[in-house]
């Protein structure tokens, strides 16, 4: 039935699976998407939106390597928000809530428009391997479909099992049933595989709350967006709301907790620690009386609405009385109840950097299936493993993203060098260069290397460039021009910052604290600068950010270069870490399961010392 | 968690359950709709298309009634095709391509906005009763939620069984899984149940396709729509294609015969006659080397691409070779194979003419679950059932359409007095009287019913009557006004029609054959008369039905009032048929399980005879 042989099969249609299938096309391979049900491609499974602290910079990172997610996040948006704009820039966030079902329907067309990209509805149940070397997949129906790599994005459904209350029953998502075979499959050839858990919370009838006694969450007065391309900034936005749990509210959970079976041992493994469920907040705070709630809209026209912060797998009574004692949902109608699930992961451990496992050739892990939880973890994965099984498979340098370079780097590091065995969600706090890694600059980070490799357009590329050089002229422009203390002076005085009596540099007027691009911009002859180049707001705030921040970026880019003085120090393939008995025991072991491909990344592992460190440079020779 | 007691509950949010709770909910009652996937309201499961011969004045009349599919279609709807219009009024028949993506969104939508109806995502796995009468539903949770009616519209989904070849697995539609419990339990209280099949085509890439190799089908340059109400016709459309198999591709399909579970004994249930899966065709059509294949985008972007004409449940890898030896399939790429479903269905001589159970009070089916197919047959069910639950719950007089009333009438008489064994379909040939149940006087023939139990809005109701107006004044128009012998000779000419040397009035001259309106709009009196009142194209398509075809309409009329006669000739409830010893043993066997209720629905039912009639006519009195 598949004469031909892929290139490049993905297995799954989440947002790992979507991006992995789209980067993999782009580059040029011959790639299938096999999923359950073509109806479901790029579904948000938990809550409508994109991005947040830390995920919002991948967002943009993604886009800036000419993946899909900003652009469909854009084009789906219902609101935009920059979160932690009173903060640095390294810290500024964005985040869109979205249209659930327009989400998913533009993921779908834009995986339709890429050329490359075939589509196949079934199960897989299996790989085909030959020689420790994955060539294929085989479905339910008993097809083989060939292929040079398969990228695994199983998410959830690798033998689900949804829990609510004491019930509990096979599927992959509400409504959806699970995959199974593949699990089996690869403990067999030796992998060793682990339970995870996650949940949501129930979804609701918008038309059955009170909002009138909620505080309404507004999105930006100015909305920005997610791509570094021309998607269009929303015109107009949704609200949501914010309410909170009460005592009474708890009590009424407590009631069921001998019925949850996260109290009572039915659900044994490790759910998302910093996206609790509401059972978890209670016990874990135990003197919190009142947690946050946020209502968010699920579309633009639909009624259906998500209650963030209210995930929970206790009893569908439980939750509905409960949740009947909140503020604003006194008369709330369940439009289906919370649940938990569980799911096979594989330990990260086992993969490399690029995301292809050690123990079969070609076989690409992307997603939940890696112990990751969200689906900006996942979509990043679901394209670095699409460019590196393309990248391998032309004989190429594998693209991997460092530390200091994208918070992907970060995640894929941590993945393989650390593991995780409870669901990893990235924080701004993971990444020790996140002066270095700001939303602002994913394109001027990532984009160069992604059209290096051809997966960034000219035109992205393009635009970068233009970027990059206003925003130098702008800021080399403050650099060369001088200011008057009349001029300057009412300024710092406006911000109690000392006055000056002699002319300066505006660069050293602009780098005081207090001062912003808008109080330099009140010069005239910055605002004719400005205008004349005709520049946006986004070459300001880059010309900004550099100028206000720029000891610190330069600070991190010294430790960065450290850190890739170590990198650049490689241990041979297969070391024996069992000759060096000056090693600890417990770095001999992890290093050993390991397999760090650097000094650097061997400074990573949990339980490796920097003696232990350096008893590996002095057998290495530096 | 449901602490109120609904009005109606509605099982299944499909075509027939969809409207069943919006006309429930719109008549006023409380009511919910349960379904096991929210996402999966009002999907198309087989072909992307609305309306066809017979199916397309069913569309008319539910809208005339209230319902919401003819507005769902005109709004996702991508090409609009008048069928038949070569040939008389009472055949013409609408007929739409839609959008399956934008119409199961905009079905959700509609629901959505209506008030009284709620939601809940949820398998229902049984019926909570007592005393004979449904009470409620239970859930896969366990839950049980209240209600005084239940509407059953389970379409595909009981004890679904998907087959492919030689594979068979559960599943109540591709890729999701089927609905247990119910049949057991009905069949437990005593129900008849029994198994059908059905089947649907591979879908296909349709950038795989050579559309140069085939016949563009457009849609008609003037397309009208499905509703009364004011929804927009189309401004553009999208094309679809039309190719054929061959002896070749009948060959290739023929090696696959002896896995087929159509030939080998593994489907024992019977498919829908008129709409064969091509192994069928073949089998049955043997001396026919060619059949008919149309290709039918699923929306207005999506590449997706739906093969009419060559359902299939073949094993995969035949299917693909044969589809690849058709015209323009050269390079066909599969989206999926098709297959057959087998499922459970309940023989509609068991319900009322309101389509409620005998055996269980306030217990309603409507779609599959009665053996019908087809989503208008089943759509309009689901109305009845909706409306009917509501009204009986009111203590109000059933809503039962006659068969010279509707094609709905026609459709549930016919199933409730001779069953069906197989897939029962719509076609114009079922009615008596089609001449009446045009698709142009739906509203004429049922807004005022359903004005009356107060679907129909005020707003369609005035449309209705302002269209009977103006339409009426025409026809009085060419009935009073004359015309000159050289004025009317011209067009009489040009018909080849003999010339007459009086004045006449102008009703006799449009009378004559081959003169149509556009002559008689040649008239400067009638263009000028059509002009100063503003009658748009419905008037006069109405006019001009009612002049051209009023001897037929008024023998049609005249026959359907002598069934009234005998459709007003009651029998009694729980008529004791066997001391009747003249009846034949055939015609007392089949009244005792049916029950009709009148004479005229006891003359219907095949085997009993016009002297049966006779005989119960005169012990009944008459």
């Amino acid at each position: 039935m598949f004469e031909e042989e892929y290139d490049v099969i993905v297995v799954g249609g989440g947002h790992a699976g979507a991006e992995a299938a789209a980067a993999a096309a782009n580059l040029g391979s011959k790639t299938l998407l096999v999923t359950m049900n073509l109806q479901n491609i790029g579904q948000m499974s938990c809550n409508p939106a994109m991005g947040g602290i830390a995920k919002g910079q991948i967002v943009r990172e993604i886009d800036a390597l000419g993946g899909y997610s900003g652009i469909v996040s854009d084009k789906s948006a219902i609101q935009f928000k920059m979160l932690n704009k009173s903060k640095g820039p390294a810290m500024w966030s964005p985040r869109t809530q979205n249209d659930r079902m327009r989400f998913a329907e533009e993921w779908r067309l834009m995986l339709e428009r890429t050329e490359n990209v075939d589509f196949y509805q079934e199960m897989v149940s299996g790989l085909l391997i030959e020689n420790n070397k994955v060539v294929g997949v085989k479905t339910s129906l008993g097809i083989n479909i060939k292929s040079k790599s398969v990228v695994l994005t199983n998410g959830t459904f690798l033998n689900g099992l949804i829990h609510i209350g004491e019930k509990q029953f096979g599927g992959g998502r509400a409504g959806e049933r699970a995959a199974t075979g593949i699990t089996e499959q690869l403990v067999e050839l030796g992998f060793e595989s682990g339970r995870m858990k996650t949940g949501t919370p129930p979804r609701v009838d918008g038309r059955s709350l009170d909002y009138s006694k909620m505080i309404v969450q507004p999105g930006d007065v100015i909305p920005e967006k997610f791509s570094y391309t021309k998607t269009k900034p929303l015109t107009h936005q949704r609200d949501c709301y914010m309410t909170h749990t009460s005592a009474m509210v708890h009590d009424l959970l407590r009631e069921g907790f001998d019925r949850s079976p996260m109290f009572n041992g039915r659900i044994k493994s490790l759910g998302p620690r910093y996206c609790p469920s509401i059972e978890d907040k209670i016990n874990r705070f135990a003197d919190k009386d009142s947690h946050q709630m946020f209502i968010e809209p699920e579309g633009w026209e639909t009624v259906e609405v998500y209650v963030n912060g209210f995930s929970t797998s206790l009893p569908e009574d439980v939750q509905f009385k409960a949740l009947r004692s909140v503020v604003g949902f006194e008369n709330v109608k369940f439009f289906r109840p919370g649940y938990a699930i569980e799911y096979d992961y594989f330990p990260p451990t086992q993969l490399k950097h690029t995301l292809e496992t050690k123990l079969v050739e070609n076989l690409y892990f992307a997603g939940q299936i890696n112990g990751t939880t969200g689906y900006e973890e996942a979509a990043s994965q679901g394209l670095m493993a699409g460019i590196n099984a393309h990248l391998k498979l032309q004989e190429k340098d594998a693209l991997i993203l460092k530390r200091d370079e994208a918070y992907i780097g970060v995640l894929i590091d941590d993945l393989i060098t650390k593991g995780t065995e409870e669901p990893y969600r990235m924080f701004t706090s993971r990444a020790e260069y996140r002066t270095l890694l700001r939303q602002d600059n994913a394109d001027l980070r990532l984009t160069p290397l992604s059209h290096s490799i051809g997966l960034a357009t000219d035109t992205r590329m393009k635009r970068m460039e233009e970027k990059l050089e206003q925003s130098e002229a702008l800021v080399n422009f403050f650099r060369e021009t001088s200011v008057l203390p009349k001029d300057i002076n009412p300024i710092f005085e406006s911000v109690d910052s000392s006055l000056v009596k002699q002319s300066d540099k505006m660069y050293k007027a602009f780098s005081r604290p207090n001062v912003t691009m808008d109080h330099m911009l009140q010069l005239e002859d910055v605002s004719n600068f400005v205008k004349e180049n005709n520049f946006d707001s986004e070459i300001l705030e880059q010309a900004e950010v550099q100028i206000k921040y720029s000891g610190y970026i330069a600070k991190e880019k010294v430790n960065a270069d450290k850190l890739h003085r170590l990198e650049a120090v490689k241990i041979p393939v297969n070391f024996d870490y069992s000759k060096l008995k000056s090693l600890s025991f417990e770095a001999r072991e992890k290093m050993t399961k390991i397999q760090p491909v650097t000094i650097s990344q061997a400074s990573r592992i949990s339980g490796v010392t920097p003696s232990d460190i350096s008893v590996l440079l002095v057998y290495l020779g530096r």
